[in-house]
């Protein structure tokens, strides 16, 4: 029929499966500049529901949107020695401010700059030097501000959604008068992000701290998210930071107590990017392509008017309107329910046509011809089941149906990945020698000291990271005495399973992007 | 008492009492990197309004948005001539990719690219590469896109939200198969924003085309909407051009046709800017501040809590949440009322607190103390009204006519707006010699030729331009014969008002920013 469909399978080769079902659900595309993707309106339309939902929930946390400057001065970079060294490699300068023909009629540099400027990868240096002016007392504190923009970061090995040059994100920063609220702020961003990949995306994470090794540049301590990506390594969702008193002493701000003191603020910063919609196709994606949970596709219900003769196309083109104002005043998760009429197809690109919207994962499909318009019968496929499975029902049945057929495919999505996500608990070295070995092999627990020389040696020989150590996972070995791991969130006395030393602290352990 | 309120007066000194307006509403900031600013979350929430509202507009129409990178190689601004010429002095060029520290401990660029990348001053030849690639046949005509982001022109003189180095907008590139088509959409695109600024943003403007000299680098055509500010200057808040086959003959952007001919597409791109943010500042503000229209404040009713006993705060508290609740539920443009209350102000803060939500610009005010709540009337302010000017009402009466308010606000600053808004019509060179020697001279219609020559010197002894040849405005002379319009429109054969010549065109002339 020669329709294009994913043509390599996730077990064969995830890496290209993924590519490839990026661009066949046309989510995304290469561009001219090294690292740098263009975002196509299927998958912008996915970052922007999950930019929506996000935003309401931050709002509703009390913080509010302002805007920073793209361009960083050089020298603001030097505030902070942790955090220039952590960027230092990875920034784009600007040294020019216009262009002009050389002698040989070609385009070259001009207009060199007194300073030069660092493309954003971060802003705490801008908003720390806004933060001092905008902070003199108390009663200007806290202050939660929230940015959605784009960062640069010269990364070497770039992969769609996952790790760009630019990177469409949203950044938060919040000053506050105490350590104890900054860092209680700091574990709520993240709780407010684990509940969105819940609710909305169908992700299961594992949340936790990261090892001083793998602390935010400047960061006091660093929460991340962890999720289980279908070939078993872990993908970092999201982190969240306390920064402590390292930035407000950098840029200088303080306020006055209640008391009359002056004193330094204690910040946060917090993100999340569009990495979040690599993570949904790499954890919920089959071999037909992708699938988009009901919370954040952009629409959750396509039509298709198959129409095989000229005369009955006006009939089902109405019918199939008709049907979308009815479906469009049907509610799932407090909001209209969003649906689109297909348009009507030649016959020979019917079989794309239709296969197109299984790629793009839209996660219900309508199909309305003069057959089901006679039988009072439509059919419908729901993404999460075989493409094959289509049921017929009745209008009224399906307008009654399609919220819960919306919560069911989220519910069936979530428990899928959920499965997949419980790691188990490892307890020797032998164990976790022969468990790495397998391919595909997930993460796990166990105990390990978590020192800059440890970690790099379990990343030499067996390719693994510490992910984090997580504030709450049950691991999936049914004899797992859970009091080790309450135990293990305070200073831990438990032998290190990879050099035997005193010292270890439970922490999740995998192969990582 | 204290209480900073905007110092200077409008007809004192207006561009420094908009400067002020904007530090004392707390729109936006200046930001330590030259002719970049800081939108503070009061403009930020203003511009996320207009977003919305447009954003909605678009889609509406059929188009899509999408996302394209921020940077652009060298190479590709020599592919359209007159674009690069456009845009080669004011272009942020990035040129390496990492900082290190020279022998003195001071950071500097490090690690020069191949090929320097130019930060976008705008996407035509970036979107035209992937249109290039996307568009083959007719049936993938007409491609609608859209995106929201941040471009860079480097502006010699900067003014906030007016002319800035770092500038937030939106940009439309759509492609179509015909000349016609492309050009009827670049209409309908600047019809879409004068909808829009006169529904949401109670902005009345001129709309026209641009003439030769003032097109977009690289256009056949280019739309505009002039709006008159206070002082008498105008300002082009928005354009939209018809691009025709120059930027898909630089680019290569053909389709078949269904006769199976290969033919260029027709494309266009149309954009407007946070420049809208400052059009409503200088449009509706008066000397007590900024106002805000209702259909894009952020809280367009705020409610302050008076408490002059301790023991009398819960009671004040609760009723100002109660009231808040109550208004929520009302409707006004279709969407539910946006309502904040404010804290409990110590009483030396008081002055502030109300005065802050003046200078702001917040429709509707509404004090609640103990006073009041036993009196059972509220006391309402309306921002268009004299600040002394408040009702006692009940809050059955309030909560009736609350959506009449705004609406009624709105008329009020459309008409006061309007009132300024229409031209003279001039018919002599005296007449515009002596017009224009006034302090504040606001615009005016006239014959003109419009040639480079003729505007410069129109610019360079009147310091006027001329801003656009119209489609459609009455001039206020009542003795104006409009038949006169509707003839200049198609090619004019009366004489330049300035030169004397034949080929002049109805134009509106006037002092810009």
């Amino acid at each position: 029929m020669g329709i294009i469909l994913v043509k390599t399978k996730r077990e064969d080769n995830f890496s290209d499966w993924y590519q490839e079902v990026i661009q066949e659900a046309e989510l995304a595309d290469h561009s001219p500049v090294r690292g740098c993707m263009i975002v196509r309106p299927c998958g912008m339309g996915i970052w922007e529901r999950m930019k929506q939902d996000l935003d309401a929930r931050f709002r509703h946390l009390g913080h509010r949107n302002a805007y920073f400057p793209l361009f960083i001065p050089l020298s603001f970079f030097e505030k902070e020695a942790e955090h220039v060294e952590g960027f230092a490699t990875e920034c784009a300068v600007v040294t020019h401010h216009r262009i002009a023909a050389d002698e040989n009629g070609a385009f070259v540099p001009a207009g060199p700059l007194e300073e030069p400027l660092v493309v954003r990868p971060t802003s705490e240096t801008m908003v720390g030097e806004a933060f001092s002016r905008w902070i003199s007392s108390y009663r200007d504190l806290p202050l939660l501000i929230n940015q959605w923009s784009n960062v640069v970061r010269w990364e070497m090995r770039t992969r769609m959604f996952l790790r760009t040059t630019e990177i469409l994100w949203q950044e938060g920063h919040t000053a506050h008068a105490t350590a104890e609220e900054a860092d209680q702020h700091a574990r709520t961003m993240l709780d407010t992000y684990t509940s969105f990949l819940k609710e909305r995306v169908a992700i299961p994470v594992v949340a936790g701290e990261k090892t001083e090794h793998e602390r935010f540049p400047g960061a006091v301590a660093t929460y991340t998210m962890e999720a289980l990506m279908q070939d078993g390594k872990a993908l970092q969702v999201g982190t969240s930071h306390m920064l402590g008193t390292h930035f407000s002493k950098a840029s200088k701000i303080t306020f006055q107590t209640k008391e009359g003191k002056e004193e330094y603020v204690h910040t946060t910063s917090w993100g999340v990017t569009t990495r979040m919609v690599g993570a949904m196709i790499m954890m919920h994606g089959d071999d037909e392509g992708c699938i988009v949970p009901p919370g954040i596709a952009p629409d959750q219900v396509v039509i298709l008017p198959l129409v095989h003769r000229a005369e009955d196309r006006d009939l089902i083109e109405q019918a199939c309107h008709a049907l979308a104002q009815d479906i469009a005043e049907l509610q799932y998760q407090g909001e209209a329910v969003r649906v689109h009429v297909d348009r009507v197809a030649e016959r020979r690109a019917r079989g794309d046509q239709f296969w197109g919207w299984v790629k793009k994962g839209i996660p219900i499909r309508i199909e309305v011809g003069k057959r089901e318009l006679d039988a009072g019968l439509l059919s419908v496929g729901r993404r999460d089941l075989p493409t094959s499975q289509r049921e017929q029902m009745s209008k009224e049945e399906l307008l009654h149906s399609l919220p819960l057929q919306l919560q069911e495919m989220h519910n069936v999505l979530y428990e899928r990945a959920l499965k997949r996500h419980q790691p188990q608990y490892l307890s020797s070295k032998e164990d976790l020698l022969s468990h790495f070995r397998q391919e595909g092999a997930s993460w796990v627990l166990a105990y390990v000291r978590c020192t800059p020389e440890i970690e790099r040696s379990l990343q030499e020989e067996l390719g693994v990271t510490v992910r984090c150590i997580p504030w709450n996972v049950i691991p999936r070995n049914a004899n797992f005495d859970h009091g080790q791991i309450e135990e293990c969130a305070c200073a831990c006395a438990s032998a290190c399973i990879w050099t035997g030393e005193k010292g270890g602290a439970l922490v999740l352990v995998g192969k990582g992007y």
